[in-house]
Protein backbone atom coordinates (compact mmCIF):
# COMPACT_ATOMS: atom_id res chain seq x y z
CA UNK A 1 0.00 0.00 0.00
CA UNK A 2 2.97 2.23 0.50
CA UNK A 3 3.73 1.99 -3.01
CA UNK A 4 0.38 3.53 -4.11
CA UNK A 5 0.55 6.09 -1.54
CA UNK A 6 3.86 7.55 -2.15
CA UNK A 7 2.97 9.30 -5.53
CA UNK A 8 0.45 11.79 -4.25
CA UNK A 9 3.06 12.92 -1.89
CA UNK A 10 5.97 13.28 -4.62
CA UNK A 11 3.08 15.67 -5.95
CA UNK A 12 3.95 18.00 -3.91
CA UNK A 13 7.48 17.19 -3.32
CA UNK A 14 8.72 15.36 -5.79
CA UNK A 15 11.57 12.67 -5.03
CA UNK A 16 11.11 10.11 -8.17
CA UNK A 17 12.85 6.83 -7.94
CA UNK A 18 16.43 5.64 -9.36
CA UNK A 19 15.98 4.82 -13.01
CA UNK A 20 18.44 2.23 -14.46
CA UNK A 21 19.46 1.65 -18.33
CA UNK A 22 20.20 -1.62 -19.03
CA UNK A 23 21.85 -1.09 -22.15
CA UNK A 24 25.19 0.59 -22.59
CA UNK A 25 24.38 2.60 -25.93
CA UNK A 26 25.71 6.26 -25.47
CA UNK A 27 22.83 7.16 -27.94
CA UNK A 28 20.07 6.06 -25.54
CA UNK A 29 22.04 7.91 -22.49
CA UNK A 30 22.22 10.81 -24.86
CA UNK A 31 18.33 10.71 -25.13
CA UNK A 32 17.44 10.43 -21.56
CA UNK A 33 20.05 12.96 -20.42
CA UNK A 34 18.21 15.48 -23.15
CA UNK A 35 15.31 14.36 -21.64
CA UNK A 36 15.96 15.40 -18.23
CA UNK A 37 15.63 11.72 -16.69
CA UNK A 38 18.17 11.02 -14.39
CA UNK A 39 19.71 7.60 -14.53
CA UNK A 40 22.63 5.11 -14.12
CA UNK A 41 23.87 2.81 -16.30
CA UNK A 42 23.96 -1.18 -15.75
CA UNK A 43 23.87 -3.65 -17.62
CA UNK A 44 24.23 -7.68 -17.46
CA UNK A 45 25.50 -9.97 -20.16
CA UNK A 46 22.95 -11.20 -22.37
CA UNK A 47 23.32 -14.13 -24.70
CA UNK A 48 21.27 -12.24 -27.87
CA UNK A 49 21.66 -15.02 -30.05
CA UNK A 50 20.19 -17.69 -27.32
CA UNK A 51 17.08 -15.50 -27.08
CA UNK A 52 16.47 -14.91 -30.51
CA UNK A 53 16.93 -19.34 -31.13
CA UNK A 54 14.14 -19.42 -28.24
CA UNK A 55 12.11 -17.92 -30.74
CA UNK A 56 12.58 -18.80 -34.03
CA UNK A 57 9.21 -17.55 -35.46
CA UNK A 58 9.91 -14.13 -33.97
CA UNK A 59 8.90 -11.23 -36.26
CA UNK A 60 11.78 -7.94 -36.50
CA UNK A 61 9.57 -6.35 -33.76
CA UNK A 62 8.84 -8.92 -31.53
CA UNK A 63 12.39 -9.96 -31.19
CA UNK A 64 13.29 -6.32 -30.63
CA UNK A 65 10.57 -6.29 -27.68
CA UNK A 66 11.76 -9.78 -26.22
CA UNK A 67 15.60 -8.43 -26.12
CA UNK A 68 14.19 -5.59 -24.36
CA UNK A 69 12.91 -7.53 -21.47
CA UNK A 70 15.68 -10.23 -21.85
CA UNK A 71 18.31 -6.91 -21.00
CA UNK A 72 15.67 -5.14 -18.42
CA UNK A 73 15.51 -8.84 -16.68
CA UNK A 74 19.09 -9.77 -16.61
CA UNK A 75 20.02 -6.59 -14.38
CA UNK A 76 16.79 -6.80 -12.64
CA UNK A 77 18.41 -9.93 -11.18
CA UNK A 78 21.34 -8.28 -9.68
CA UNK A 79 21.32 -6.86 -6.06
CA UNK A 80 22.97 -3.23 -7.40
CA UNK A 81 18.86 -3.03 -9.04
CA UNK A 82 17.01 -3.52 -5.81
CA UNK A 83 14.77 -0.21 -5.41
CA UNK A 84 15.34 1.14 -8.64
CA UNK A 85 13.36 1.24 -12.20
CA UNK A 86 14.95 -0.64 -14.85
CA UNK A 87 14.75 -0.20 -18.25
CA UNK A 88 15.84 -2.42 -21.09
CA UNK A 89 15.37 -1.44 -24.71
CA UNK A 90 16.60 -2.91 -27.74
CA UNK A 91 16.45 -1.79 -31.11
CA UNK A 92 16.12 -4.26 -34.38
CA UNK A 93 15.95 -2.51 -38.04
CA UNK A 94 13.59 -4.13 -40.73
CA UNK A 95 14.13 -3.97 -44.45
CA UNK A 96 12.28 -6.06 -46.90
CA UNK A 97 11.42 -8.23 -43.80
CA UNK A 98 14.50 -8.96 -43.05
CA UNK A 99 15.90 -7.98 -39.12
CA UNK A 100 19.31 -6.09 -40.47
CA UNK A 101 21.71 -5.66 -36.83
CA UNK A 102 25.34 -3.95 -36.91
CA UNK A 103 27.21 -4.68 -40.48
CA UNK A 104 30.82 -4.43 -38.25
CA UNK A 105 32.67 -4.04 -41.35
CA UNK A 106 33.25 -1.27 -43.98
CA UNK A 107 32.08 -4.29 -46.72
CA UNK A 108 28.85 -5.19 -44.92
CA UNK A 109 27.72 -1.68 -44.56
CA UNK A 110 27.97 -0.35 -47.83
CA UNK A 111 26.28 -3.28 -49.30
CA UNK A 112 23.26 -2.25 -47.28
CA UNK A 113 23.72 1.33 -47.65
CA UNK A 114 23.06 0.50 -51.02
CA UNK A 115 19.94 -1.56 -50.68
CA UNK A 116 18.67 1.40 -48.31
CA UNK A 117 19.55 4.33 -50.74
CA UNK A 118 15.79 6.23 -51.82
CA UNK A 119 14.41 3.49 -50.03
CA UNK A 120 12.44 3.19 -46.73
CA UNK A 121 12.91 0.63 -43.92
CA UNK A 122 11.18 0.39 -40.22
CA UNK A 123 13.24 1.01 -37.02
CA UNK A 124 11.33 -1.11 -34.09
CA UNK A 125 12.70 -0.51 -30.15
CA UNK A 126 11.52 -2.27 -27.92
CA UNK A 127 11.08 -0.79 -23.92
CA UNK A 128 10.64 -3.66 -20.49
CA UNK A 129 10.25 -1.60 -17.49
CA UNK A 130 11.00 -3.94 -14.64
CA UNK A 131 9.86 -2.15 -10.57
CA UNK A 132 11.95 -3.48 -8.49
CA UNK A 133 11.02 -0.79 -5.64
CA UNK A 134 9.60 -3.60 -3.62
CA UNK A 135 12.50 -5.59 -3.54
CA UNK A 136 13.18 -9.00 -5.80
CA UNK A 137 10.77 -11.82 -5.73
CA UNK A 138 11.68 -14.89 -3.91
CA UNK A 139 12.34 -18.10 -6.30
CA UNK A 140 13.76 -18.78 -9.87
CA UNK A 141 13.81 -15.33 -12.16
CA UNK A 142 11.79 -13.57 -14.30
CA UNK A 143 11.92 -15.50 -17.61
CA UNK A 144 11.01 -18.85 -15.94
CA UNK A 145 6.98 -17.10 -15.31
CA UNK A 146 5.06 -16.37 -17.87
CA UNK A 147 4.68 -12.98 -19.74
CA UNK A 148 1.76 -11.90 -17.37
CA UNK A 149 3.00 -13.12 -14.17
CA UNK A 150 6.45 -11.54 -15.03
CA UNK A 151 7.69 -8.10 -12.70
CA UNK A 152 7.42 -5.92 -15.63
CA UNK A 153 5.69 -4.20 -18.98
CA UNK A 154 6.65 -3.90 -21.99
CA UNK A 155 5.86 -1.37 -25.24
CA UNK A 156 6.82 -1.21 -28.44
CA UNK A 157 7.95 1.59 -30.37
CA UNK A 158 7.83 1.43 -33.89
CA UNK A 159 8.58 4.35 -36.85
CA UNK A 160 9.30 3.96 -40.92
CA UNK A 161 11.97 5.40 -42.16
CA UNK A 162 12.96 7.02 -45.55
CA UNK A 163 16.09 7.34 -46.81
CA UNK A 164 17.35 9.82 -49.71
CA UNK A 165 19.38 8.52 -52.45
CA UNK A 166 22.64 7.97 -51.70
CA UNK A 167 25.45 8.50 -54.30
CA UNK A 168 28.19 5.49 -54.19
CA UNK A 169 30.80 8.60 -53.17
CA UNK A 170 28.21 9.80 -50.01
CA UNK A 171 28.38 6.12 -48.92
CA UNK A 172 32.05 5.87 -49.28
CA UNK A 173 32.42 8.84 -47.26
CA UNK A 174 29.84 7.89 -44.82
CA UNK A 175 31.22 4.50 -44.05
CA UNK A 176 34.93 5.98 -44.19
CA UNK A 177 33.74 8.01 -40.96
CA UNK A 178 33.16 4.72 -39.53
CA UNK A 179 29.70 5.79 -38.02
CA UNK A 180 27.11 3.08 -39.40
CA UNK A 181 29.38 -0.09 -38.47
CA UNK A 182 28.34 -0.30 -35.21
CA UNK A 183 24.71 1.01 -35.70
CA UNK A 184 21.60 -1.43 -35.95
CA UNK A 185 20.41 -0.71 -39.62
CA UNK A 186 24.04 1.14 -40.68
CA UNK A 187 22.60 4.24 -40.11
CA UNK A 188 21.76 6.65 -37.08
CA UNK A 189 19.70 9.72 -37.32
CA UNK A 190 21.25 11.71 -34.56
CA UNK A 191 24.47 11.88 -36.36
CA UNK A 192 26.32 12.08 -39.85
CA UNK A 193 23.02 9.70 -40.88
CA UNK A 194 20.90 12.78 -40.48
CA UNK A 195 22.17 13.21 -43.76
CA UNK A 196 20.16 10.94 -45.50
CA UNK A 197 17.13 11.07 -43.60
CA UNK A 198 14.39 12.05 -46.18
CA UNK A 199 11.18 11.63 -43.27
CA UNK A 200 10.49 9.37 -40.19
CA UNK A 201 6.76 7.91 -40.10
CA UNK A 202 6.70 7.52 -36.31
CA UNK A 203 8.77 8.32 -33.31
CA UNK A 204 11.89 9.88 -34.07
CA UNK A 205 13.17 8.48 -30.98
CA UNK A 206 12.25 5.01 -31.65
CA UNK A 207 14.85 5.75 -34.35
CA UNK A 208 17.58 7.00 -32.35
CA UNK A 209 16.77 3.42 -29.69
CA UNK A 210 14.62 4.98 -26.96
CA UNK A 211 11.14 6.75 -27.21
CA UNK A 212 10.77 8.79 -24.13
CA UNK A 213 6.99 9.14 -24.39
CA UNK A 214 7.05 5.27 -24.43
CA UNK A 215 8.68 5.64 -21.39
CA UNK A 216 6.68 8.35 -20.35
CA UNK A 217 4.06 5.84 -20.65
CA UNK A 218 5.31 2.80 -18.96
CA UNK A 219 6.36 5.27 -16.16
CA UNK A 220 2.48 6.07 -16.03
CA UNK A 221 1.39 2.44 -15.37
CA UNK A 222 3.92 2.13 -12.78
CA UNK A 223 2.40 5.02 -10.82
CA UNK A 224 5.75 7.11 -11.51
CA UNK A 225 5.23 10.72 -13.50
CA UNK A 226 8.28 11.50 -15.58
CA UNK A 227 7.86 15.16 -15.30
CA UNK A 228 8.57 14.40 -11.54
CA UNK A 229 12.27 14.31 -12.35
CA UNK A 230 11.97 17.92 -14.40
CA UNK A 231 10.37 19.13 -10.66
CA UNK A 232 12.99 17.77 -9.01
CA UNK A 233 15.33 19.55 -11.01
CA UNK A 234 13.79 23.00 -10.72
CA UNK A 235 13.53 22.52 -7.18
CA UNK A 236 17.20 21.94 -6.51
CA UNK B 1 34.26 27.91 -64.67
CA UNK B 2 36.98 28.01 -62.07
CA UNK B 3 33.91 27.86 -59.34
CA UNK B 4 32.67 24.39 -61.60
CA UNK B 5 35.77 23.17 -61.62
CA UNK B 6 36.70 23.14 -57.80
CA UNK B 7 34.68 19.92 -56.93
CA UNK B 8 35.87 17.62 -59.15
CA UNK B 9 39.67 18.76 -57.38
CA UNK B 10 37.91 18.64 -54.04
CA UNK B 11 36.86 14.86 -54.57
CA UNK B 12 40.27 13.45 -54.23
CA UNK B 13 41.56 16.37 -51.67
CA UNK B 14 38.25 17.29 -49.88
CA UNK B 15 38.56 21.31 -49.19
CA UNK B 16 35.46 22.38 -48.56
CA UNK B 17 33.99 25.61 -48.47
CA UNK B 18 33.04 28.07 -45.17
CA UNK B 19 29.74 27.35 -44.38
CA UNK B 20 27.83 30.34 -42.17
CA UNK B 21 25.03 29.77 -40.07
CA UNK B 22 22.75 33.48 -39.91
CA UNK B 23 20.76 31.89 -36.85
CA UNK B 24 21.91 32.17 -33.09
CA UNK B 25 19.80 29.33 -32.53
CA UNK B 26 21.96 26.84 -30.01
CA UNK B 27 19.74 24.05 -31.50
CA UNK B 28 20.52 24.14 -34.96
CA UNK B 29 24.19 24.93 -34.30
CA UNK B 30 24.47 21.14 -32.50
CA UNK B 31 22.48 20.07 -35.08
CA UNK B 32 25.18 20.56 -37.49
CA UNK B 33 27.17 19.16 -35.53
CA UNK B 34 26.06 16.39 -34.90
CA UNK B 35 26.07 16.10 -38.86
CA UNK B 36 29.78 16.86 -39.10
CA UNK B 37 29.21 19.95 -40.88
CA UNK B 38 31.76 22.70 -39.39
CA UNK B 39 30.39 26.36 -39.56
CA UNK B 40 30.26 29.49 -38.06
CA UNK B 41 27.45 31.61 -36.45
CA UNK B 42 27.14 35.25 -38.01
CA UNK B 43 23.54 37.14 -37.55
CA UNK B 44 22.63 40.81 -38.37
CA UNK B 45 19.24 42.02 -37.47
CA UNK B 46 16.33 41.23 -39.46
CA UNK B 47 13.06 43.28 -38.52
CA UNK B 48 10.89 40.08 -38.71
CA UNK B 49 7.52 41.69 -38.10
CA UNK B 50 8.76 44.14 -41.40
CA UNK B 51 8.93 40.97 -43.44
CA UNK B 52 6.04 39.85 -42.54
CA UNK B 53 3.85 42.66 -42.82
CA UNK B 54 5.04 43.12 -46.68
CA UNK B 55 3.47 39.64 -47.04
CA UNK B 56 0.29 40.15 -45.04
CA UNK B 57 -1.23 37.27 -47.09
CA UNK B 58 1.59 35.02 -46.63
CA UNK B 59 0.78 31.30 -45.14
CA UNK B 60 2.70 30.04 -42.36
CA UNK B 61 4.89 27.78 -44.67
CA UNK B 62 5.57 30.70 -46.79
CA UNK B 63 6.06 32.79 -43.81
CA UNK B 64 8.90 30.23 -42.37
CA UNK B 65 10.68 30.42 -46.56
CA UNK B 66 10.30 34.32 -46.35
CA UNK B 67 12.25 34.75 -42.63
CA UNK B 68 14.83 32.45 -43.26
CA UNK B 69 15.72 34.38 -46.86
CA UNK B 70 15.94 37.37 -44.88
CA UNK B 71 18.26 36.05 -42.09
CA UNK B 72 20.00 34.72 -45.35
CA UNK B 73 20.45 37.69 -47.02
CA UNK B 74 21.09 40.28 -44.20
CA UNK B 75 24.27 38.11 -43.39
CA UNK B 76 25.56 37.67 -47.00
CA UNK B 77 24.88 41.40 -47.57
CA UNK B 78 27.94 41.85 -44.52
CA UNK B 79 31.76 42.04 -46.42
CA UNK B 80 32.47 39.41 -43.28
CA UNK B 81 30.46 36.53 -45.54
CA UNK B 82 32.62 36.90 -48.56
CA UNK B 83 33.80 33.79 -49.64
CA UNK B 84 31.42 32.08 -47.90
CA UNK B 85 27.89 29.96 -48.58
CA UNK B 86 25.30 31.43 -46.10
CA UNK B 87 22.89 29.41 -44.78
CA UNK B 88 19.32 31.48 -43.02
CA UNK B 89 16.67 29.21 -41.53
CA UNK B 90 13.26 30.09 -39.58
CA UNK B 91 11.10 27.96 -38.08
CA UNK B 92 7.13 28.51 -37.79
CA UNK B 93 4.49 26.33 -35.86
CA UNK B 94 1.05 25.99 -37.64
CA UNK B 95 -2.03 24.81 -35.41
CA UNK B 96 -5.08 25.31 -36.84
CA UNK B 97 -3.80 26.95 -39.87
CA UNK B 98 -2.48 30.07 -37.54
CA UNK B 99 1.26 30.23 -36.96
CA UNK B 100 2.17 30.61 -33.06
CA UNK B 101 5.60 31.94 -32.70
CA UNK B 102 7.30 31.87 -29.62
CA UNK B 103 4.44 32.12 -26.34
CA UNK B 104 7.81 34.09 -24.12
CA UNK B 105 5.29 33.85 -21.09
CA UNK B 106 4.46 30.86 -18.94
CA UNK B 107 0.70 31.97 -19.06
CA UNK B 108 0.51 31.76 -22.87
CA UNK B 109 3.10 28.52 -23.34
CA UNK B 110 0.34 26.36 -20.74
CA UNK B 111 -2.77 27.60 -22.92
CA UNK B 112 -0.75 26.94 -26.11
CA UNK B 113 0.31 23.25 -24.76
CA UNK B 114 -3.13 22.84 -24.14
CA UNK B 115 -4.44 23.52 -26.75
CA UNK B 116 -1.82 20.93 -28.19
CA UNK B 117 -2.56 18.24 -25.93
CA UNK B 118 -3.09 14.98 -27.96
CA UNK B 119 -3.39 16.65 -31.35
CA UNK B 120 -1.04 17.14 -34.26
CA UNK B 121 0.06 20.47 -35.70
CA UNK B 122 2.85 21.18 -38.64
CA UNK B 123 6.39 22.39 -37.90
CA UNK B 124 7.63 24.33 -41.36
CA UNK B 125 11.53 25.06 -41.81
CA UNK B 126 12.56 27.02 -44.26
CA UNK B 127 15.90 27.11 -45.15
CA UNK B 128 17.47 30.04 -47.73
CA UNK B 129 21.37 29.39 -49.11
CA UNK B 130 23.24 32.29 -50.66
CA UNK B 131 26.44 31.58 -52.48
CA UNK B 132 28.84 34.37 -51.90
CA UNK B 133 31.92 32.71 -52.82
CA UNK B 134 32.11 34.81 -55.92
CA UNK B 135 31.93 37.79 -53.77
CA UNK B 136 29.07 40.48 -53.53
CA UNK B 137 26.81 41.68 -56.52
CA UNK B 138 27.48 45.44 -57.37
CA UNK B 139 24.55 47.66 -56.64
CA UNK B 140 21.25 47.10 -54.50
CA UNK B 141 20.73 44.22 -52.33
CA UNK B 142 19.39 41.39 -53.30
CA UNK B 143 16.26 41.73 -51.23
CA UNK B 144 15.26 44.33 -54.29
CA UNK B 145 15.83 41.45 -57.30
CA UNK B 146 12.73 39.04 -57.65
CA UNK B 147 12.91 35.22 -56.78
CA UNK B 148 14.63 34.70 -59.97
CA UNK B 149 17.74 36.88 -59.74
CA UNK B 150 18.46 36.40 -55.99
CA UNK B 151 22.06 35.02 -55.81
CA UNK B 152 20.21 32.18 -53.28
CA UNK B 153 18.09 29.37 -53.31
CA UNK B 154 15.37 28.05 -50.69
CA UNK B 155 13.62 25.02 -49.94
CA UNK B 156 10.90 24.05 -46.98
CA UNK B 157 10.74 21.13 -45.08
CA UNK B 158 7.39 20.51 -42.98
CA UNK B 159 7.00 17.63 -40.69
CA UNK B 160 3.40 16.91 -39.14
CA UNK B 161 4.06 16.49 -35.44
CA UNK B 162 1.83 14.17 -32.94
CA UNK B 163 1.90 15.21 -29.15
CA UNK B 164 0.56 12.98 -26.68
CA UNK B 165 -2.27 13.76 -23.97
CA UNK B 166 -0.74 16.06 -21.49
CA UNK B 167 -2.08 16.00 -18.12
CA UNK B 168 -2.23 19.70 -16.50
CA UNK B 169 0.50 18.83 -13.64
CA UNK B 170 2.47 18.01 -16.34
CA UNK B 171 2.02 21.29 -18.50
CA UNK B 172 2.96 22.79 -15.43
CA UNK B 173 6.00 20.80 -14.87
CA UNK B 174 7.31 21.37 -18.33
CA UNK B 175 6.39 25.54 -18.62
CA UNK B 176 8.18 25.42 -14.95
CA UNK B 177 11.19 24.42 -16.77
CA UNK B 178 11.18 27.34 -18.53
CA UNK B 179 12.48 25.48 -21.55
CA UNK B 180 8.67 25.95 -23.89
CA UNK B 181 8.73 29.58 -23.11
CA UNK B 182 11.38 30.38 -26.39
CA UNK B 183 10.47 27.64 -28.76
CA UNK B 184 8.90 28.89 -31.74
CA UNK B 185 4.86 26.46 -31.12
CA UNK B 186 6.03 26.01 -27.23
CA UNK B 187 8.17 23.21 -27.55
CA UNK B 188 11.01 21.16 -28.34
CA UNK B 189 11.78 17.75 -29.14
CA UNK B 190 15.56 17.37 -28.81
CA UNK B 191 14.93 18.59 -24.77
CA UNK B 192 12.12 18.05 -22.86
CA UNK B 193 9.56 18.25 -24.79
CA UNK B 194 10.39 15.01 -26.20
CA UNK B 195 8.76 13.13 -23.23
CA UNK B 196 5.51 14.41 -24.96
CA UNK B 197 6.01 13.56 -28.99
CA UNK B 198 4.00 10.72 -30.18
CA UNK B 199 4.98 10.58 -33.41
CA UNK B 200 6.54 13.05 -36.60
CA UNK B 201 5.40 12.75 -40.32
CA UNK B 202 8.44 14.23 -41.88
CA UNK B 203 12.42 15.01 -41.46
CA UNK B 204 12.15 15.47 -36.98
CA UNK B 205 15.65 17.74 -37.92
CA UNK B 206 12.77 20.09 -39.63
CA UNK B 207 11.45 19.98 -36.20
CA UNK B 208 14.33 21.07 -34.44
CA UNK B 209 14.86 23.73 -36.68
CA UNK B 210 17.14 22.48 -39.65
CA UNK B 211 16.54 19.82 -42.07
CA UNK B 212 20.24 18.46 -42.67
CA UNK B 213 18.61 16.44 -46.01
CA UNK B 214 17.99 19.73 -46.90
CA UNK B 215 20.81 21.26 -46.91
CA UNK B 216 22.33 18.76 -48.28
CA UNK B 217 20.00 18.56 -51.41
CA UNK B 218 20.37 22.92 -51.24
CA UNK B 219 24.40 22.60 -51.28
CA UNK B 220 24.58 19.95 -54.24
CA UNK B 221 22.74 22.82 -56.22
CA UNK B 222 25.84 24.94 -55.41
CA UNK B 223 27.94 22.06 -56.65
CA UNK B 224 28.98 21.71 -52.83
CA UNK B 225 28.65 18.00 -51.57
CA UNK B 226 28.10 17.95 -47.95
CA UNK B 227 30.14 14.45 -47.49
CA UNK B 228 33.21 16.50 -48.28
CA UNK B 229 33.00 17.58 -44.73
CA UNK B 230 33.37 14.38 -43.13
CA UNK B 231 35.98 13.26 -45.62
CA UNK B 232 38.12 16.29 -44.91
CA UNK B 233 37.80 15.61 -40.71
CA UNK B 234 38.37 12.12 -41.38
CA UNK B 235 41.94 13.17 -43.55
CA UNK B 236 42.92 15.46 -40.68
Amino acid sequence: MTVHAAPRAHHLQPHPPTLILASKSPARTKLLEEAGIPHRVLVSDVDEEAVAAGHPDATPAETALLLARAKAEAVAALPAATGALVLGCDSVFELDGQALGKPYTAEVARERLAAMSGRAGVLHTGHWLIDVRGGHEPGPAAGTHDAGAAPGRGQLASAGVEFSEMQEAEIGAYVATGEPLHCAGSFTIDGLGGAFLNRVDGDPHAVVGLSVSTLRALLATAGVRLTDWWAAAVDR
